[in-house]
């Protein structure tokens, strides 16, 4: 049997490998990925992000437990976890370990860490294709958990069909900023650790912000006072989603039901909206749009001979031919 | 006289409209990029960036300044200010707000705020062909700042020459994870309001994590005892650069003198060592490859019918073509 085959039936070590082998890119894997696409589609991809120190580890493990647990029929759980700081910090090994104890034993979960810090700009595209063949493999809940609020946390969101993003009281507020951008991809709110004092300001900030941030703030606005998380309920009759905001403390596997229900209705609202089907369009010509690129660009590399685009390099290089009047002369002569 | 012809004879009006036209994309400015690019190559491009709470931008201001008033001859000092989260933080506002107190009526002086949120993705790219424009029309010290540890910075930083990596005493452990990964782009690394409490502490987190992450510990370990500041002075013997840590107050312009120092130690290291051209090339050609990949990806769309490329895109959505296959399909469609 192939390794695509035995990832289809369900062996996890052929699951395992193809999965390294799509993250180094192998050619066996992107030939993999091609034949593996017809069975994706199914999963719910889950994005969790939010700094270090809100326990979004912790928080990730004790959902997945409970969609194992206590969801019928209970889903495969993947989680994915993408830490590009991880070769310093070890965050990434550890966070293994605790999980390791409490969901090792399970076929149902598969964890997967990723730490490509060499290839950052390519770290979106890198956690799709593993997201991907988890899909393919018959995982229907896909969490995609990152650390930080940069661009790759809002390029591996618009992966995600929700995205859930993490605080903790007491994170101080100096980070602010950085909240306020991650706040604009998030569809909900967790405060993690919510048993430590400052919760109450952490949720008031978080609230100014969404009224700051939410297009819908007028619609409520007129009734005389705001209730974002309330809104959240009447939201499906405006077509949008207003995010809610969730209190846990995932050691404990506190507000974790309540937080995987306010996950499906996310899902829901997706479907019924036709933001789903718009999301994976969107998703899927972006991908086909990337790989026209550098295939476009691999085939013109290939046909042009190497002295000729090193001299045009030469030029620009020299300042006497700038990168437009180049890449015209380049892509002219090829023509011609 | 045209824009271009107005900015290189330093009409700071049409800079500052020119600047404008290259942000939005006009096509105007990208003629005019293509006009100045002969001009360019002779900027200092200094990358500045830290956690908010850091002070970078009274930093910024206090550099500017020391440039204008202490080195001779004075250079023209521009600062673009990369602020994707401003729309919500205010801090870009505030920050140009204090600025101008101690810079305006200089006019060796420009400063660009940037918080073009809505084109992430291209936020490195924008900020090149600003740095381009100041770099035409003259002005020999750029500052670039930007917020965060994302991949914005580190794309951002792969602009700059020199990379300053801004940090303050009490901002707490939690974000070291993302500390860690800022400190594979620095080149320097500066302790600011060195005149807190913890500043011991700060500096030992930095050299600890310094040496994990510096190829030249080994050097330095054989000796029995690891210095690394102090291996920065012995570093151009092994044609590499340790980053010197330096202590500040900004708001005082304590360090401030020694900082530009170290700003034109780095600078004459990369000339001496070859860096300064290989980052050049390495620059020029990522940008010419960027712009052949859009190039050819938009030739391609224009030579293909709409409705074909549609109906692949729709097989690729119903999971009947992959999106390799999809590509392959539609590349050679082009040429059979």
């Amino acid at each position: 049997m192939n390794l695509v085959d035995a990832v289809l039936a369900g062996d996890r070590l052929a699951l395992s490998r193809l999965l390294t082998r799509v993250e180094n890119q192998h050619p066996e894997g992107i030939e993999a990925l091609s034949q593996l696409f017809p069975h994706t589609g199914r999963a719910h991809l889950i994005g969790v992000t939010g700094a270090p120190g809100t326990g979004k580890s912790s928080l990730v493990n004790r959902l997945a437990l409970h969609y194992r647990r206590e969801v019928q029929p209970a889903p495969r759980v993947a989680i994915i976890a993408v830490d590009p700081t991880s070769p310093f910090s070890g965050g990434a090994v550890l966070g293994d370990r605790v999980r390791m104890r409490d969901l090792s034993g399970d076929s149902g979960i598969f964890i997967r860490s990723m730490a490509s810090r060499g290839s950052l700009g390519g770290l979106a595209q890198t956690t799709a294709a593993l997201a991907q063949v988890f899909d393919a493999a018959g995982y229907e809940i896909i969490f995609i958990e990152t650390v930080g609020a940069g661009q790759n946390e809002v390029d591996i969101a618009r992966l995600a069909h929700t995205t859930l993003v993490v605080e903790a009281p007491g994170l101080g507020d100096d980070i602010q900023a950085i909240k306020a951008g991650i706040l604009e991809i998030a569809d909900i709110l967790v405060i993690n650790k919510a048993d430590r004092p400052g919760v109450e300001s952490t949720e008031k900030a978080l609230r100014n912000m969404l009224e700051l941030s939410h297009p819908l703030r007028h619609v409520f606005r007129h009734h005389g006072k705001i209730e974002v998380v309330e809104a959240a309920a009447a939201a499906p009759q405006y077509n949008s989603w207003i995010p809610p905001i969730h209190r846990t403390v995932a050691t404990e596997g506190k507000g974790i039901a309540e937080l995987v229900e306010s996950i499906a209705r996310h899902r829901q609202h997706l479907i019924e909206s036709g933001d789903w089907e718009a999301r994976e369009r969107a998703r899927l010509q972006a991908e086909l749009e990337d790989l026209l690129r550098e295939t476009l660009l691999h085939q013109f590399r290939s046909r042009i001979a190497p002295q000729i685009y090193e001299q045009v390099l030469q030029q620009v290089l020299a300042r006497e031919l700038s990168p437009w009047d180049a890449v015209h002369l380049l892509v002219d002569r090829r023509q011609g």
